[in-house]
């Protein structure tokens, strides 16, 4: 059976005992596989073991100058995590704090200091009344959960193939000062796995904003994690910002979490030198500095940028056949029922699937009985409001390729179950 | 000679100039030596070693029931680290929480959530206008620093032999809701390295404060950081607390940082069971989680909390030869001068030396310019105003036995010079 949209009502009911028979069966074995972090597999994480053991004594715990990484000082990061990471992510030394092992909690950081000190010499966004955040959706779930821990309001904006719709977000941006930022995943986005386009970048430098605390949260979150050979380019913002004076707008995160150890990579901070200079002073008050010794693990064991560059090379081959396995699944499964389309993202964690309208929930729920536990529907929008309840994440690299077939295998089933359902009702 | 105060200005005179003469040669040796904060020399940190290689493998990485210590998860820390420093610092697994690698961040993020979000129930401290805290001194400076960075008021409290003035706090905090907390360093003080009375303790857990989100910050930074094989017994605040039904007012504070590595450690929140399932859900959102690897390294290289114990024997070793040489240069240079004082801490980081009034900044420049750099002289009280200007903050354990032995000699000759200076004056 082709299209499920210009099937008769017949066609439709035997369709439906077929699959809710199917579906039966799936029920009867007893999977249950979590799939709803982008959670790298140990087999990934296997691959890094020798940086457990590369400061192997007391004299691998010097700096190339001389410092001591096992004790206090040096708050901004040693200066060869600067060095490397800088040149990995694009930006200057000067314009780097190398931080912990969270760039999530920088974020959280970065939004409680603008909540209590303010942005850019202005008030503090708690004396400013309500605060309103742009978010271009879907998007990652916990980018939201911080402004909802902030009580800042969310306004969801269109994600087009080539990055957020700048269109609506010049018009929001240039016409209410409460409006104080944007999340942006700007490669490889959380979910749909686009990369943002040179003329949307080019928009975000430009952008003409009510407020003068205006900023763009930039989650360079898989800023190196290609799929394949060949990575898609993306226009460094901050160059691009400084050309137009707008480059204390700019706040960017990363980490290696997803390229050595998530929970305990290192993150990363940049930003305008002014910005740094105020973070750091910051810093100063609030912490005696990051685990140095971890950022010195790092650079020792990948030696150099192009180093990082080819360990993520060996977790492509680990991560390719499982994207693989999802996008020709869903092409088997759903290619031709007229009910579903997803993203073939070229790096990243996520496919994004769009379910038939008014389905996500139930597809979860579905999936979830079978035992098979997605991230929530709704989760990719803010206050889980998916308006067309369509949207589901599908991270494929914690589960083995082969409960991962098995896994979109039964999730296939329940996108058509869910469909057939709600065909059957109209 | 004997006491400065009871000599003649003739013998004063002679006394400054053999002084004055012995400072100029100080000075020509061309000494560098920062003695400016409390941190462990590299003979301390060079007995952790084996922590470095201790998850020496991939198939080390897990906690005993079977979790990845590499990947996600476990926001409120691993748990044999909470079952470990539960035991260390004597309260329930289920009051802890294992954190990252600064205890200070923790106090950090502590009083930026309570001005953003409040403190048990009530109104968030960013809206209640002025702010303050009590702040026994001399105290520790970062303390001050976090107060001034929220813009908190700082009203300072005489520290006794037996810790804070508690009739001073009593009476001010029963009479002013505006005052939200005071910051303690329990044990082996911050710089006095007295430890609190059981009578002190037992004030704070009944304490009445005209505020119901009052805070008690319990740094217990030192809290087994013994310099000879008996410990100065501090009684249990927490339960003392549980007594009196005020268990929600302490939030306690430690670190691992002058355990194993400063900066490569593991920090420690311990509150009672409502604040911690708060702060829980609250890390939830701020962050991915902290470095377990780290938590794991902790726990398998000692053991268990007896493992920390011996471990602190031998730093102890350590550090009471160095703590003993300036007891006994302090004694020898100045022990019959009349114009100094000091205590003499049974462990802790510091010796609290109380210099002849309006001499303490007079003697720090003396001593910086003969290369020995101090903490700042006022350092130890808020808004670094030290009201008699006569403390000044040792801090013995980072130079070599040697070095140190030259500097406190500098230190003890800067002391009688800038005494001198004043009485000659007089």
């Amino acid at each position: 059976m082709k299209s499920y949209l210009s099937a008769s009502q017949m066609e439709l009911r035997n369709e439906y005992n077929q699959i809710k028979e199917q579906y039966g069966e799936f029920c009867k074995s007893s999977l249950k596989l979590d799939m709803s972090r982008g959670k790298p597999g140990a087999d990934q994480l296997d691959l890094i073991e020798g940086m457990l053991t590369v400061l192997a004594g007391n004299q691998d715990c010097y700096t190339r100058n001389g410092w001591d990484c096992r004790n206090y000082g040096l708050v901004d990061g040693i200066p060869e995590a600067k060095a490397l990471f800088a040149e990995l992510i694009g930006v200057q030394e000067s314009e780097l704090i190398v931080m912990g092992n969270s760039s999530l909690n920088i974020m959280y950081d970065t939004m409680a200091d603008a909540m209590l000190f303010g942005v850019n010499g202005k008030e503090p966004w708690c004396k400013q009344g309500t605060i309103k955040f742009l978010c271009p959706a879907p998007g990652y779930d916990r980018h939201f959960t911080l402004c909802e821990t902030f009580g800042i309001e969310m306004i969801p904006v269109k994600m087009n193939a080539d990055g957020p719709d700048m269109d609506q977000v010049e018009q929001l941006a240039s016409s209410d000062a409460s409006i104080k930022g944007i999340w942006c995943v700007p490669k490889y986005s959380n979910p749909t796995g686009i990369t943002y386009s040179d003329e949307v970048v080019r928009r975000f430098a430009s952008l003409k904003t009510a407020a003068e605390d205006f900023c763009i949260y930039w989650d360079n979150a898989y800023l190196i994690h290609d799929l394949n050979a060949e990575t898609e380019p993306l226009l460094d913002l901050l160059a691009a910002c400084k050309q137009q004076g707008t480059e204390n707008r700019v706040f960017m995160f990363a980490s290696t979490s997803k390229i050595t150890f998530p929970g305990a990579g290192v993150a990363l901070f940049a930003a305008s030198e002014t910005n740094i200079a105020r973070r750091k002073k910051k810093l100063c008050a609030q912490t005696i500095g990051h685990d140095k010794l971890n950022q010195l693990r790092h650079v020792k064991y990948f030696g150099c940028a192009s180093g990082v560059k080819e360990h993520m090379q060996k977790q492509a081959a680990i991560l390719r056949p499982k994207f693989d396995c999802v996008l020709k699944t869903l092409k088997a499964e759903l290619g031709d029922k007229g009910i579903a389309s997803w993203h073939h993202p070229k790096g990243g964690y996520f496919i994004s699937l769009d379910v038939y309208e008014n389905t996500a929930r139930r597809t979860w729920e579905l999936a979830k009985n079978a035992g098979v536990t997605l991230t929530n529907a709704g989760a990719t929008f803010p206050y889980n409001q998916d308006p067309r309840d369509c949207n589901l994440r599908i991270a494929p690299t914690y589960p083995s390729n082969e409960e991962l077939q098995t896994a979109i295998r039964i999730l296939c089933c329940c996108v058509r179950l869910s469909a057939l359902e709600k065909l059957l009702q109209a």
